[in-house]
């Protein structure tokens, strides 16, 4: 089976690919360069795919972050909210549409690469905040998917009904190295540990009872 | 009512850029640089839009070329068929996953904008070779988008149904300046006049009874 993982360098699509090489799968993985502000976590991705020994490429489409405004994610005049996740203030880091794109481009290769699916690790943790995380959404791309090429490609989302402390779980019994995963919005040098991602990250090690190894900058 | 068009520079995108202002529509349209080696319709298209008073936008996502190989469009490794339209050697044409990419980004930039809806110009002749041109694909997309954002976008395909033929006879109606409009996979100085698509554009001329403005090579 031969998969395409979106892999952003977080901790979720790190879990993925492992997850996905655990299986057997022959895998590819796709970061995607939307003009996000923490670009670091490409870096990340980079470095981790080379470790596994996966197959990476980087789709450079920094000038998305012009089309794609409103989100602090884009735009380096909307701040990004500190708290919890599940806020919703935490809504000003939906970027306009992003999953759809990210899918889109990624079966793009996939399809080019005759791939069997395409994978993304999208979990329940999220559904509050990000629309295009909930079930119904990846339900209708998977839909759409099956009718935009004369290659079948299929959506695969392991995570979709997983909290994001049972992705620290499998993760850490897949032996991940977390420490080598970026998290954090604001994409400084170190983790803010403020953030809304960073206060989930941070919440997922403990539920799991996982040992967190992050360099939070505030603890 | 505002909308964003997917706006390519050819004739179906133009005639679909003046059926929306014709319905009293506040009309914005974006042209994507996939990397496409008839990229001269890039040039049209902005010429258009400022010609109507439109507001337009590029998105330069050209490294998309090297991600999505394996068409005439994407390799210049690939010749541009030549023949009839329909015919099965025209699916080398095919980008993989080109439609959803291109509907993906500017519902990007539709939400981030407010539009209302998302109008593209597929028609019917492109049914049986371009899978993503299909009824049940613009469907399936239009169930996704109302799902991939807290702002509800609809999609809007008023010439799904329709032949080229009708599209040229309603663009004659509404006044539509055909040789500002370009066709030509080749992407050459002039038409070629032997393409897939050229091809399809002089029968559409014939067929709608409307005179053919177009500078074609060959003839």
């Amino acid at each position: 089976m031969r998969s395409v993982a979106i892999f952003s360098g977080g901790l979720d699509s790190t879990v993925l690919l492992h997850e996905l090489l655990a299986g057997g799968d022959e895998v590819l993985a796709l970061s995607i360069d939307y003009g996000q502000r923490h670009r670091v976590e490409l870096t990340r991705a980079q470095e981790t795919a080379a470790r596994l020994g996966v197959e990476w490429r980087l789709a450079e489409l920094g000038a998305l972050r012009s089309l794609l405004s409103g989100s602090s994610l884009t735009s380096d005049e909307i701040a990004v909210p500190h708290g919890h996740y599940a806020e919703p203030s935490m809504k000003v880091t939906v970027v306009p549409n992003r999953n759809m794109i990210l899918l889109a481009v990624a079966a793009g290769w996939a399809i080019s690469r005759a791939a069997d699916r395409l994978a993304y690790g999208a979990h329940a943790g999220d559904h509050s905040i990000y629309p295009d995380c909930r079930p119904e959404f990846a339900a209708a791309m998977a839909g759409a998917l099956a009718l935009a090429d004369w290659h079948k490609l299929k959506l695969h989302c392991p995570f979709i009904a997983w909290t994001k402390s049972q992705i620290v779980r499998r993760g850490h019994e897949l032996g991940v190295d977390f420490a080598a995963t970026w998290s954090c919005y604001e994409g400084g040098p170190r983790h803010c540990g403020q953030c809304g991602t960073c206060t989930e990250r941070r919440e997922a090690f403990r539920h799991a009872g996982v040992t967190d190894p992050t360099d939070y900058a505030a603890d």
